[in-house]
């Protein structure tokens, strides 16, 4: 979409079911090999239990819905914040769904709520700015 | 690391090449397949004018140092910012590197500086807070 | 093998398990994030009930017979076609045959029937033009 | 989309560079390791005189398009024909369109001519039944 498609409240998602080949390639290609992802016996000693997701593959997700669906290709990312507040286990569905809050009209800027979920739980939370063509 | 073996100005990194095959594998994962990422020719057409990594795969580097260097396995991640300044390409060798800035001894908090850079080139910049076992 | 080596009801198959790194990856290298494949949450409501494998995933286990098998290397696939079934869920055990049904001498050409099965059940159906060189 | 959203002659396409990695990892997860896809050396012996893709991963640049665009998630895939006419090399980009020919109302059903180009040159083309919920 263009910038001037764009109005405030308007919202999108993407959601996915995490598994276990996500986390092994993700680790592959970001090269963390944190054991709390990886080693079932090292994550029943965390506070987790069991083995979680990278926190980044969430923000990754909040980033698929501005690539793909709103705003959509050719919009530029220029910033983001995250604060994981759940984990994320294998098998979970996480939904992230961002929101727009506010646009700059002047700088062609789109300020997004940012919220991933498993059913009710908030996982990950933020906000992120997009530059979008006019 | 425990929290009592980290100070302020301690510091890592982790370094890779950025090639195709992670930004497949990126796609795969997340589902970006926003064709900036994926499209020669789209990607032509952009201000970048040649295909670049997800932003969220430099991310992905910072938090690699966190799990696996400083403070590694055992800390939990809290928040992160990030500001993407510049693209990273295909073949491009993305160092991730991150200071202890401050920390919160009442609460166990680390707070990191956290850098991307090509070369001399920042691309991306942000801070982080880690929660770090005693 | 050789065109002159082929003879009508020749049959070899490939015969592999879906798994989910296998759904991640053809995500990646086609783009096809449908959440059918992606979301055990939105397969739930559809009527397969749960996530799916690409259907043009079997089709390239039969492409597999071909460039691997029979014919073999050297070959060249002209055509295909494909009737999809039934759903291939993760962890099925999928069969690709083909079988020769007529050889066209002048041009050096077999057309095959090609089916992939799991256990009893027929999933995907087909025939196949291949070129192959004398 | 569902079925009374459509109309003959609505198109959509998706477009994506084909690099080695997509290669190598649609070997991996078809077992089709036939040399012509992996072995220079091989690949220089044959008129392609260099590596081509699969040509089921055309098939699979189509079915993104019926599964995350035209119609969308949702579809059931029914059946797909495939003329392979031209190879796709690595670097190529390769661009899927789907176009409605004709839709079958009774039974909800949509037929699609569906075209691979690499610029002005066809390298897949077929057509396809998909079925769409009402």
């Amino acid at each position: 979409m263009r910038f001037e498609e764009l109005s405030v409240g308007q919202s999108d998602y993407f959601e996915k079911t995490v598994t276990d080949a996500d986390i092994v390639m993700f680790a592959g290609v970001t090269g963390d090999t944190n054991p709390v992802h990886l080693s079932d016996e090292f994550a029943a000693s965390t506070p987790f239990k069991e083995r979680i997701a990278h926190g980044m593959l969430s923000g990754g997700l909040i980033s698929t819905v501005f690539g793909t669906k709103l705003p959509g290709p050719g919009c530029i990312y220029m910033s983001q914040t995250l604060k994981f507040k759940a984990p994320v286990k294998i098998g979970d569905t996480v939904r992230a769904t961002v929101t727009i809050r506010e646009l700059i009209a002047g700088k062609k800027r789109a300020i997004f709520d940012c919220v991933c979920t498993i059913g009710d739980t908030v996982v990950t939370e933020g906000d992120a700015m997009i530059m979008v063509p006019g």
